[in-house]
């Protein structure tokens, strides 16, 4: 069986920056106080862009980074949850973009944790022998689908897209991923076309917390390794206060990577621009964690 | 490395029937005209029925011709081109209709193609050993986004769903697959939030019959076998005229199984609901093949 590689990544940020300031003056609220209940100082939204052109740029991005030649490509995973081009995807319009020829081309909506599947999904086929090099992008158009009126919601959300290159390799690398679905909780985070995004906050910090510290010890046991063993967990960047309940839990506050600060929540983006954003170094042990609606999550620990 | 078998099969059709003779009075043109044209002569669109519903009948269907016990199922692909619920997708309403507690669930778009996306996906799972059983379903509810006005899609298209089983297996099972996508024609046949559906016809027809001729024949050839080994193909049931010029430029007519007549063209819930009518006895060796927009297709070897 083959392994894999991480070879590439990418991040694409679009223009116009939403600040506290502005958000505090719509909600008539302290900007202090956004900063406090979401540890967000700004994000961004793409007014001038589309979600392929968003797409497009982490790509370009990630193939540089991977030095590769974009034929090497051969299979495009998209993943989101405020896509309005259903047929087809935009894995399909990013070949036609990236004008590569020979390739298979998949969108996957798996809730917030959807980077996570289709990593997975990509990582299979390669380890199967029936794809070389993957692109596996995360984007969201997230501005499009908040409900104006919830200032919770509002106050979280960004638009953007993450891009990572994984190819086949010959070196021995680690792998252990663990995925699952608690579809019994499938109004707690929802999106519906003709309607906004709504999401019961409680109760999603609640499962999060739970759920998360659950699945991260679970991965670690499966892998035969300790927390310690981990240079690096890149969790989805949903809301400071959960990440930080997280790693309260797990005792291991200084190996988590955040950008909440500075790009808010974007979904499905978060996992691969936070990514895109870390100096790694070859042979480290990272864990990639995804939670969100569905309910879905996943938690990968792999070997750059 | 595991094998897989199909356990399962089921299907749903709403309860509305829509015949020739109601599209020939709303268009004003001769009743045998659309026979003619599309090989159809009754379509059922979802006027009662929720998306999720007919995938949850389905769904019960094949578990009740598996013998399973659903809990069993521990992973739910669902393909669609006509989502409306985005977040969380339709698989995880799924498990929760269903109540199964432990479960990966996961919708797929890869236009009317993605049941073989989906059901690849889902074997990938299986023989890396991280899945036992699997559902995977095609559901579609294309009566919501038909552009009214365009005669040749409204005479073509209907709604259902299709439910597949598969399941580890120790014996030895023949399986080849073969799914490229050409994004480079991803205006020939698209659907966007807020608009219709539209199909360059002629366009498609002319890929679809080069296509798909060659995607069998590549992937005979990748099996080692000849068309004369398989024993049914079960084409994507697009239209009788594209299955009819497929079949004849591979000498096969009498392998290729169609419903088209009774069901019309349901995109993703095609192939399901035509392998659910089937009688197939062990060891046969089927294909499955789709194609659409994407442009995406894929063509699946089996040993049922």
């Amino acid at each position: 069986m083959e392994n894999i590689q991480i070879i590439g990544r990418g991040k694409y940020i679009p223009k116009t920056e939403i600040n506290n300031k502005f958000l505090a003056n719509k909600f008539d609220c302290d900007e202090e106080r956004i900063l406090e209940l979401s540890g967000i100082e700004k994000r961004f939204f793409a007014q001038e862009e589309t979600m392929e052109e968003m797409a497009y740029e982490a790509s370009l991005n990630a193939i540089k980074n991977a030095n590769l030649n974009k034929e090497n490509i051969d299979m495009i995973i998209v993943a989101t949850t405020s896509a309005t081009k259903i047929m087809p995807g935009i894995s399909f319009f990013l070949q036609k973009m990236l004008d590569i020829k020979n390739c298979m081309c998949l969108d996957i909506l798996g809730g917030c944790s959807g980077y996570i599947n289709a990593f997975d999904i990509a990582r299979n086929y390669i380890v199967l022998n029936k794809v070389n090099t993957a692109l596996i992008v995360g984007v969201e158009s997230l501005s499009k689908i908040i409900d104006d009126k919830d200032f919770s919601t509002a106050i979280l959300l960004g638009d953007g897209a993450g891009a990572t290159i994984i190819s086949k390799t010959n070196e021995k690398k680690i792998y252990t991923s663990n995925i699952r679905s608690q579809g019994q909780g499938s109004d707690l985070l929802t999106y519906e076309y003709g309607s906004k995004l709504n999401m019961q906050g409680k109760k999603i910090y609640k499962y999060a917390v739970k759920e998360v510290t659950e699945i991260i010890k679970e991965t670690l046991k499966k892998a035969e390794l300790d927390i310690s063993d981990i240079t690096t967990v890149v969790l989805h960047q949903s809301n400071q206060r959960i990440m930080d309940a997280i790693s309260a839990r797990l005792d291991c506050k200084n190996k988590f990577y955040t950008n909440i600060k500075e790009v808010g929540n974007t979904f499905c983006a978060s996992i691969p621009i936070a990514l895109s954003e870390i100096n790694l170094q070859k042979g480290e042990k990272i864990m990639l964690v995804g939670y969100g609606g569905g309910l879905n999550s996943g938690c990968i620990i792999l070997e750059y």
